[in-house]
């Protein structure tokens, strides 16, 4: 099945480019309760999968026996912008652990965080692994290897860390994954079509009403990141306005290539989406609709309108066009 | 007709993202000669549409009456990133006609050239207006008002600086205009078909064989873009590096949201192509793809290699996918 139009960018009275796309519904038996384009449509989940990755962190038992808080976990299942609040948390993680920073394996990116960004380049400093926005998921990994008594070079496919993430996610997807491929952090990233990982959320969703030592990690994973939204991205960033403007009924998390997922535990519902062609812009705004219809976003809220119907602004502030969402 | 696939991102073997869009290929009698898509698809131009918004400034004589040489007509038509090359010839410009920074109406932003962005930070300066990426075309705007007597307000769509911009794209493109939008910069930008502006295009490149003062402005236009490849963009920039790489046999310019257009003397051909969801990443590539096609670039150019069929590289320089023209 194709793709469908989701999302349309106006200028002047004239529609000047389109973003089709793919989403998936499901609820807690696992069951597409609704979508647009092909919930069969193969994807990578890229970072919308690391409350997944972070699954077997907590169901191992590394979490609690490193001592690690709802903090930490927001961290690990975060795409955050570099910025103190942030970085000073995985630096103490990591020295807590008596690891360090080359210990990572996720490679230096200067911090999307502006302020941090500009103070880096001001004191003529380059930006250190720590500033990766997948800083705090790598973290999670160090603790899982060194829980597993497992060697340091976590992101290697066939490691015990690697292979416990894709069990993770298979089962939770209820679906073999059809591949994986090396992400923009070098973690191995597993492939899954839509419907899987819409599934999957859904059973984060679910997790509360479930026992178990799976649910149980699963309902706290949710929990930490509905509880710390600043942690999981940043200010002035999807994630963490969209969390805070559903006000604890959802867990909302973007992966590069236009993906987004939520979960939805107060009506056991999984959502994931993927922009064919891979814009931001575009799954901001689909995911900002779906939020809406779903009913756990106000459409009046301001982070609503912004996203789903965003006026674009140049230079000098005068409106240019409009961004309008299909759903 | 739907836009059609042209660009795949592949990750671990399997595809991740794809870019779907119209390509329109015109000969010198604005016939169609290449196309995939629709060519009928009307589109914003964007910056593409830069030398046929220098076309007044030069077929006017106001070009020659105030001195004006290759250099700034290159300006002109360019999308700069705000190096000292260009905003040092965009400033000295300025104070030649009497004029400074306040007088332009593009607004400023961060200049994309890193070095150039970072010194203002490590100044704690802002950028101005100048840094703005258009400041070339919106100095030869001022050029043309001046010599018209006409008034300061310049990027107003009833000021006879776009009124002549507006007949320029309509008679170049051999259709009327079906609307105009505000640019980035704030000037007027005239839709047309994607087939109206290949055919713009196509008169470029055949302003050689033919007499007059418009096709002399056209051929001194195109000559001014090949010269100074540089002043176009800038360095590592698409434009530049692919007029390079053509070594004389093309003049080629990006505009916003996923559009190339591309002059080529030689051949006679004009080229003009739309990334329906406006992805720079994919213009650059089906470009590449077309002038490699059209016999103007070298397949085994670097800079051909790079753009139609680059390899994705992470924060460690491991290889994550591939993109890959389907032309």
């Amino acid at each position: 099945m194709a793709a469908v139009e989701l999302v349309e960018l106006w200028r002047g009275g004239l529609l000047e480019s389109v973003h089709r796309g793919h989403v998936a519904v499901c609820d807690g038996a696992g069951q597409v309760i609704q979508a647009w384009g092909d919930p069969e449509a193969v994807i990578f989940p890229r970072s919308s999968a690391k409350m997944i990755q972070a699954l077997p962190l907590v169901e191992s038992g590394a979490a609690d026996a490193a001592g690690l808080t709802s903090e930490h976990l927001a961290l690990a299942c975060a795409s955050h912008q570099g910025a103190p609040i942030h970085t000073d948390r995985v630096a103490a993680w990591l020295s807590h652990l008596g690891l360090a920073e080359p210990d990572l394996r996720c490679g230096a990116h200067m911090p999307s965080d502006r302020p941090t960004a500009e103070s880096l380049v001001r004191a003529g400093d380059r930006p250190c692994q720590i500033h990766n926005n997948c800083s705090g998921k790598h973290a999670g990994f160090l603790t899982l290897a060194r829980h597993l008594g497992a060697g340091p070079e976590y992101v290697e496919i066939d490691h015990p860390v690697q292979q416990a993430v894709r069990a993770a996610a298979e089962e939770t997807a209820g679906e073999a994954s059809p591949g994986w491929g090396v992400d923009g952090c070098s973690a191995p990233n597993f492939a899954g079509t839509l419907a899987g990982v819409a599934r999957a959320m859904a059973s984060y969703a679910t997790a509360g009403s479930r026992g178990g030592v799976r649910a149980d990690a699963q309902r706290r994973l949710t929990a930490a990141m509905i509880a710390h939204p600043e942690l999981v991205a940043g200010e002035r960033r999807a994630c963490t306005d969209l969390m805070r403007a559903c006000e604890g009924r959802a867990a909302i998390k973007t992966g590069a290539e236009g993906v987004f997922v939520a979960i939805l535990p107060q009506q056991g519902l999984g959502v994931a989406l993927k922009i064919a062609d891979g814009a931001t812009r575009a799954s901001e705004a689909v995911i900002a609709a779906l939020l809406v219809r779903l009913g756990v976003l106000d459409a009046a809220h301001p982070v609503a309108e912004r996203l789903t119907a965003g006026v674009q602004r140049n230079w000098r502030g005068i409106e240019t066009g409009r961004i309008v969402t299909r759903l």
